[in-house]
């Protein structure tokens, strides 16, 4: 790989060649994947970029870990819409706000970029079977990619993972172990398995591509924005891969040169279950909390890659809101009513906190923001009915229909 | 609008002014947008198409009803994949085949592409209010599309629409009239309202310009094949606007000379719901049929696009096929496990149409053939793991992951 120098711990420094089965650092810590900028920044330019065709995360070639001669894998991964969302900057009372939908990705969620980067080193690894735990969408995420790619997945999911999730990964031929406990557990049972067996590991905070691949969504929103940078980028977080990701993204745009500042990020975590933001908002280290949350992809005890996570947030001098079940539930429909965006519980906390920190005064009126939306909302369908309620039931008739829009006032007497 | 001439109704002949809010002809039929190919020709070339930078249904301008000055309405409809599918077409024995993936469009199906030509002229029209009647993909597809443009929605639906839909249709903000019978009843009574309140009217087979915007599946694959055109193209069958919406596609390519010849479609429907393709094989009149099968989208007795439908499938010389639940839902795992696509039961359809067609040996083995799968597979759970199981549940204990392997073989022994 001519564009990557080496792996280096997070934690203590130590340096590892880029082989394509990275794990952690001996001392535990995660790798980070070191770019060499000063070639990259010859070969990719706001001009190279424009040029080309291929819209999906794979346009950003000279910024991923992996060899010129691996081919993308099959599933058309990246390049989801930045939506300008004027209506719902007007709720909000800020300026300008753009809308990222992850849930237009293949299998719904933005966990397939990381699912497509695993499937690429995989394939470089010359493994046959992939393997990882996940609340559910990166396990789905995987399942998808890796059979399109006809390759084989085991797949560890704590029994809690809604329905939607585990309808994907039966119907991509996974096998789908549910762990009779929580995902700290579930996680801790596919580590040991993953080592028993050798399969190649997909857990994104083991595996240090993984976040490179997520990091195409900040890649994506820069170039969609025409490289102008706005105040703050708003995302839920869970294990921490995702906002670790995300920031990575737009570091090396800033190293080479494509933006020429960076902005904050705004990391959103569920009150009941939100140990990363604890730590921002105490300045300290981070202890488990319990996964009390109907948000499951962000429903992380233990989070994973808390070293990244906080690196980030506290690099980009980020901030931290927690939200409650209600207030996600809230955003979920704001969203699917200003924008035509359903997005899953966890994929529309970002925005509940950006809704929070709006109303607190804390995002200047004049400020220019994107959310994300992380994952789609077919998903997990049972909480958004629970929330919406049901419709108006009636037999076909119009004495009836009239009636119904009576009692309930429908279209606030426009009809 | 400089590319259409006047809408033609299809049974008399009638010819109307293409006014944005066009219903049936006053004999009934349902009219046909018709175009002035002979401009069109002279606009919209391999080399325009190739040089834009638009990847969405709205690419083929030229090709679409709408004022110049309309804008496309805020979703990012269509440019949806088309995958190869190798392992697929060895399965079913096929030289050549490629699976269209629809259920990435924003709302999860291949309606979401009339609903953004239903916004669009509902906003040439003046129109505040959108109202449709549906089995729920064109619903929740509307209730989006209209909530990102600022449109209000009125939305009939058969009682038994799966929870997917109903949750998209509640969380997008609409009024939804759950309608306690048949998708025949809510149609009635969608109309009967639509008449009285004098909203824009969606349903797909009163207003022309629907399969208008259905037909740009058809240009892309087109596009996305490199003008190669197919043997076959599989697609299910309900009210009949997809799949003469798909004709109408290929029909103007070939009219403008974009295509040199014309694939044969391939009209599969669920055994318990068939009426188009019983008077296929008939070939006389269609009859009503009762709406006996799980792929609700297609589920629909009384099809109301009947007339272009049936010209579509005869004028293609095409094939028609019937296929049991059962067959819809093996065709739904196999497309996971081969292509990494899960499709909705009525999204699957095609193919399992197409499996079958394959098995009888109808389709010759050096066929190039495509397959379009019309919805995601998020939208109906329920069904998807009814057919595939449940995962292995188990506590987190290597001891009994190890017992589970061995008492399932998982793997064929491969662990």
């Amino acid at each position: 790989m001519k564009n990557v120098k080496h792996a280096k711990c997070v934690k203590c420094g130590k340096i590892y060649k880029a082989v394509p089965d990275l794990t952690n650092c001996s001392c535990g810590g995660i790798l980070d994947i070191v770019y060499d900028y000063g070639y990259i920044k010859t070969v990719l330019t706001w001009e190279t970029l424009a040029a080309r065709r291929d819209y999906s995360m794979w346009r950003y070639r000279e910024l991923l870990p992996v060899e010129e001669t691996t081919a993308a894998p099959p599933l058309r991964v990246g390049w989801s819409p930045l939506y300008p969302a004027p209506r719902l900057a007007e709720t909000l009372g800020i300026r300008k706000l753009f809308v990222k939908d992850d849930g237009v990705n293949p299998t719904a969620s933005l966990k397939d970029r990381a699912s497509s980067m695993a499937v690429a080193k995989a394939r470089e690894a010359g493994a046959k079977v992939i393997a990882c735990s996940s609340t559910g969408n990166a396990a789905s995420s995987l399942a998808g990619n890796a059979a399109a790619a006809g390759l084989e997945t085991y797949i560890f999911i704590p029994s809690r993972a809604p329905k939607g999730k585990v309808a994907q990964l039966m119907t991509f031929g996974a096998t789908v172990i549910s762990v009779q406990g929580s995902y700290e557990e579930t996680f801790e049972l596919s580590k040991a398995a993953i080592e028993k067996w050798g399969w190649y590991n997909r857990n994104a905070a083991i595996n240090p591509y993984l976040s490179e691949g997520k990091k195409t969504v900040g890649l994506e929103i820069m170039e969609q924005l025409g490289w102008e940078v706005p105040d703050y980028i708003a995302i839920s977080v869970g294990d921490g891969c995702t906002i670790a990701g995300l920031w990575k993204g737009l570091k090396d745009l800033y190293a080479i040169g494509l933006i020429d500042r960076l902005p904050r990020l705004i990391s959103v975590q569920a009150e009941g279950c939100c140990p990363l933001n604890r730590a921002i908002a105490s300045g300290g280290d981070w202890a488990p909390m319990e996964e009390n949350t109907l948000a499951d992809s962000i429903a992380v005890g233990v989070p994973r890659n808390a070293d990244k996570a906080l690196m980030a947030v506290r690099e980009s001098n980020g901030l931290a809101v927690n939200v409650s079940d209600q207030e996600i539930m809230a955003a979920q429909k704001l969203l699917g009513q200003t924008c035509g965006v359903f997005g899953e519980p966890a994929g529309v906390t970002g925005t509940a906190g950006l809704k929070k920190l709006c109303e607190q005064g804390v995002i200047p009126a004049d400020a220019a923001v994107v959310s994300v939306v992380t994952g789609s909302g077919l998903k997990d369908v049972a909480n958004a009915i629970a929330f919406c309620g049901e419709p108006v039931s009636i037999p076909n008739s119009m004495a009836r229909l009239t009636e119904a829009f009576a009692a309930r006032n429908a279209g606030q007497g426009k009809i």
